[in-house]
């Protein structure tokens, strides 16, 4: 099959790219010392987790419990839920998974705790690791008290069924309004540096504290360095996206997923209409970054970069293009590179890999819409 | 089953409000003394569209032609696919689809009828029913001169396999940036006027145009009073959501669907996090509107309406309480009304429908990302 025989939209990775992303990731955890458990959410296929997982990854992190299921069904062994799990029907899934896989899910309260004890206990005592999950500075989950992470550790440490892995945290904040990449690398030390001494401080404390965890690919190439990190949790580099572009860890040759669109309507010389809407591309604007090409629109196309995508309906995207430009006419396809890769590749059902002009496999996106 | 068995989030529709919904734009509609035929991109749901045509809807609207390949599969036989549709891949899927049902698709090019025409003419002959899309001030898709549509006009008229139904709009800028309903209706009459317009003129040269078609839920309650206009297709209608409260047109007893999610951490005394993300609710801001209560955030709880969802990642909902709140606490369960309820319903494999604490139905949501 050739990549004109695919219809669109169609989600398109180009295969050298994306292994070189894995590659390049692998030895910069080797480099750190740290090791490396991909977040699986950007991909949700379990074919791109097993490469990670042969390139060298310890393991595969997901965000939801089903996604851990798909990724267990597919092999997958070793797996993080990098999220609070409550509710007594997703706790009997979480102990039936625990039995099948090395498993691991976060903590930040008490009542988080009760209940997964509570949902453990019923289903015969099974044992489940976990990490207390610490706020860097995000503000969303997580306690960012010593004392209160110390109170929880010792609940947890008083457990017949939790078994205290570590410590981890997201700083997803680090490229949040940065003008430099100075002041992300000095968010991402500070951030990096205080889930250290919470180790150190538990540690003080008598708990053992083998995990200090840290996520996200734009703080990566800071937080992972941190002398006392143990393991790092980057998603998004397996693709790159405009986002990371903004920031200048990427270029657009970086980028190794595309949206495959074509022009459906041309009704001005200055506009071209694209059959990929923000149910393709999803809808998130571009990060304001601080490298020297900005791109402000909702998606980066590949051939025509003077192009900008300004408004996306679910259906359609609106392209304004330069003064005079015949392309891309009524027909003609293009290939945007979206804003953030992750929710984009939620939104399709398959992907596929290509070689070139050859399409050497169509993988099913597995993992897409688990979110319960 | 119950509504507490549902794990979430879950997509929950009240079934008496649907109805109720689905009804109150019939009547409106036979009011105007025009056709319905609403947009199922909404729900994308052959259920809900089965529903619709036996309260009177004479036939349906899609967005994309996998979308009406889900509907005629599911015995829809009168749609329209109010899009642009290009490409030798999906025109033979056209010509196949337009064997089996009355089918209609939008034109604004030369080019396009060519692709058209040739596909048509290699599946030997088909027949379909074209509309000419008139841009009425949306900027999208559409033809705005009445000198360019004439011309197409003409050309379809020495077509032997498309036949000219008539024009249609799609009115999509009404409620954009809009201050008042006096404003919105401004907006809507003129739309509506043009294309009555085109289709008054195109007569004058000869032409028959039996359809006059407008859509969107905003403009309807103006649009389709028009003298002339004969089609309308709403869909937001059936749901509602708060960009719809937001323009006054909905409360939240309107609205027929919530996400159902659940509290996984309460880190801070003024803030609670949900497990419904923009992977959930979609993560478009709220439309800013008149309506007396403004919504700011990312959806409205309706168990908390003085909460706001201040922020979205893929899997979590950040919500800011007011000081002091107790409620929603870890594991506790709110309904979210989502800003827009198209998208979000996309991300979901099925709905729930719901009367009172009993669950009556989980229909799968079977145009569910069916983009091309």
């Amino acid at each position: 099959m050739k990549r004109q025989d695919l219809d669109t939209p169609a989600l398109i990775v180009d295969a050298v790219t994306m292994n070189r992303n894995i590659e390049r990731m692998q030895r910069a955890a080797v480099d750190f010392g740290v090791r490396l458990r991909p977040h699986t959410k950007t991909h949700k296929s379990p074919e791109i987790a097993k490469l990670q997982v042969a390139a060298g990854a310890a393991g595969i992190t997901v965000a939801k419990l089903g996604e851990a299921q798909v990724m267990a069904d597919a092999g997958l062994d070793d797996i993080l839920i990098a999220n609070q799990i409550v509710g007594p029907l997703k706790l009997r899934r979480l102990a039936e998974l625990a039995g099948r896989v090395r498993l691991a899910v976060l903590v930040d309260s008490r009542e988080g705790v009760l209940q997964l004890e509570q949902a453990l206990g019923e289903a015969g005592n099974v044992a489940v690791d976990v990490l207390i999950e610490v706020d860097t500075g995000k503000g969303r989950c997580g306690l960012g008290d010593l004392e209160g992470i110390a109170d929880l550790a010792d609940r947890i440490e008083r457990s017949a069924v939790l078994r205290l892995r570590g410590v981890e945290t997201h700083e997803g904040h680090v490229p949040a309004g940065a003008g430099s990449a100075d002041q992300m690398r000095e968010r991402a030390e500070t951030a990096g540096r205080r889930v250290e001494e919470i180790a150190v401080a538990l540690r003080a404390r008598g708990h053992d504290v083998p995990e200090v965890s840290v996520g996200s690919t734009p703080a990566a190439p800071w937080t992972a360095r941190i002398s006392g990190i143990t393991e790092m949790r980057p998603g998004t580099y397996v693709f790159n996206d405009v986002n990371q572009i903004a920031i200048a860890q990427a270029t657009p040759a970086d980028c190794a997923l595309s949206v495959l669109a074509s022009v459906i309507s041309r009704p001005a010389p200055d506009r071209a209409v694209l059959d990929a809407g923000s149910k393709s591309l999803f809808c998130e604007p571009a990060r304001r970054g601080f490298a020297l090409i900005e791109y402000d629109g909702f998606g980066y196309i590949r051939e025509a970069p003077a192009a900008r995508i300004v408004g996306l309906n679910e259906e359609h995207a609106i392209v304004r293009l330069p003064a005079g430009s015949e392309f891309p006419g009524i027909g003609e396809r293009v290939e945007v590179i979206p804003n953030h890769v992750c929710p984009a590749v939620n939104l399709h059902d398959e992907l596929a890999l290509v070689d070139g002009d050859e399409v050497v496999e169509i993988w099913p996106i597995a993992a897409r819409g688990k979110v319960r």
